[in-house]
């Protein structure tokens, strides 16, 4: 019998969730008695994402609510540390869907995936949560089928200092484009000019109206609009988007913590400019899976493309910079480290 | 030389036009001074559509705005009364891009096509402005390439006793689905219900929102939404939607008029229900012609589907039903019957 800290779901948030309302770290005794098939975990990180905004709501979605009194719960890198499945021998590096929390026992290893060679590996095990994990999938494969990217073309990315607008920026740089990006303050510009060289970038903050920022950095207009945040941004991208531009909706986070969205008021556009706007999640593209871990793998290990973290350290942090991420004041791929492998 | 009566554009309106205000018939003296390959067109049918009123602005669209002090212009049906071109012989029915006006002067008989066998035929001559022109394969075309329809799906149709919503409808039955519309009246609703065989229909301007009445005529849900009208009624139908749900862009009259379009607070939903959303022009949509002609073609003459046209009685009368158009006045398709054959 262990102890076992959880970050812990406590009440449905209607704006932004807070530490101790919503949710708070409880340390319960962990009794291991596992059946057939079953694994017992050691967690060393797990992912922050926007999406996990929507599983605090007591409604429908593509992924199940969080349940009140339980551990929240993502995906995650462990270190099986007792098995009765021979599939997951002890001392294997696991992926998959994990509760916040010191250990977890997973009945049957569902959705477990083994890590060959991750102890090894130069890549850090935190990158299987971000460039090599769901994030990276979603950048380079909605990037590639919903965008339809041509070289000489023109894309804006938001929130692209993030966990897949970095992504986003340097694989478009990748195919040829013209890269433009909005980030959340001058730091996070500077990093994507920088270091990710993008062609242009502004702090949405600042130098006026989010249009007026955009129409200066990209005076042509776009081809492709890759959407994370939703609200003012959508309708300028709308406004300056060319004919036949797409919109990949990715996500919309500026309006996840508001119980009154913005109302976006120049759809039109969509018809007399021929646009095509598609939302999608990461597992409709999991055709994608090997094409992907082989480019973006190489990219990595040559140094092709450059990915930040911002690692959280230890469970007792991990509310705190859920929230941080919720409010953009991550910089870079949210991520909780619970343990040293 | 003759007397040649136009419908001039006089002035850009910010909201609804007004006759006499922003455009009026004048009566203008027609010199007709034939060059190798002009023709001479007595003007028969036009068509009044939506998008025109995107041609009264002073800005870039799709298509080129009216010119202030000339005559408006769109599609029309016309006989050919003189000929220097061999091609195009005097006595031939013709469409094209005409202006609004008793008689046209057509360089190079540009742009123009022949009728073949039209004066001949059961169909009506104007039938080739709606159910067998640029509606009939907006319809068509976009019904099938964007909304990708299945066998029990439910289609969700607005301004569904129009031009194009009418023959979206029947044709969505034709391929198997449950089909809802809305319109403006009673007498619509009764029209779809009774004589198009909708599944449901409801009058958007009682008995609660559109919301209220969305659900109502659709309990489960719909699978694919064609979009006429815009602003509360696209919210209405995002929210209903399923996921990986079809939106089919075709228009969005009610945010035309006025210098406040309604924004929509549930995008979000794109990206939660993995939604597509998608605009076009039926010029987008050229490669379907000769199958939709075909398809279309029989379906009206074995009264497969039916299609009702909203005609006013001479060019007098153009500007007045160009406005009721876009109020919603017209019970069918919007045409202007010039002059008989």
């Amino acid at each position: 019998m262990v102890q076992n800290k959880s970050a812990v779901f406590l009440k449905y948030p209607t704006e932004y969730p807070a530490t101790g309302e919503h949710m708070e770290i409880q340390s319960k005794e962990l009794t291991v008695e596992l059946k057939d098939n079953d694994v017992l975990l050691r967690n060393l990180y797990f992912s922050l994402d926007p999406y996990m905004r929507g599983r605090m709501r007591n409604a429908k979605s593509y992924v199940p609510g969080f349940q009140i009194g339980e551990a929240m719960s993502g995906f995650g890198i462990s270190e099986i540390i007792e098995s009765k499945n021979e599939t997951f021998p002890v001392g294997a590096i696991v992926s998959g869907l994990i509760g916040w929390q010191e250990y977890s026992v997973i009945p049957g290893a569902s959705g477990l995936r083994i890590l060959p060679g991750a102890r090894e590996s130069p890549i850090p095990l935190s990158t299987h949560l971000g460039a090599l994990g769901m994030p990276g999938l979603t950048a380079y494969a909605s990037l590639k089928i919903i965008g339809q990217p041509k070289a000489g073309e023109t894309i804006f990315v938001s929130a692209a200092a993030g966990a897949v607008g970095q992504l986003v920026g340097q694989m478009a740089k990748k195919f040829g484009l013209r890269v433009v990006g909005s980030a959340g303050s001058d730091d996070k510009v500077d990093y994507l000019i920088n270091e990710l060289k993008f062609d242009a970038a502004f702090n949405y903050k600042k130098n006026g109206t989010i249009l007026e920022n955009l129409k200066r950095a990209a005076p042509e207009g776009i081809d492709i609009y890759y959407e994370n945040v939703g609200g003012e941004t959508l309708e300028a991208a709308l406004e300056v988007m060319k004919n036949h531009g797409r919109v990949i909706a990715c996500g919309m986070i500026s309006q996840y913590n508001t119980q009154e969205p913005y109302g976006i008021r120049n759809l039109s556009h969509i018809v007399s400019k021929r646009i095509v706007m598609r939302g999608f999640i990461a597992s409709d593209f999991v055709g994608e899976s090997e094409v992907f871990g082989k480019d973006v793998g190489s990219w990595l290990i040559n140094k092709e493309i450059i990915y930040r973290e911002d690692i959280a350290d230890g469970i007792d942090a991990s509310p705190e910079a859920f929230l941080g991420m919720l409010q953009g004041k991550n910089f870079g791929k949210a991520v909780v480290k619970i343990a040293d492998l």
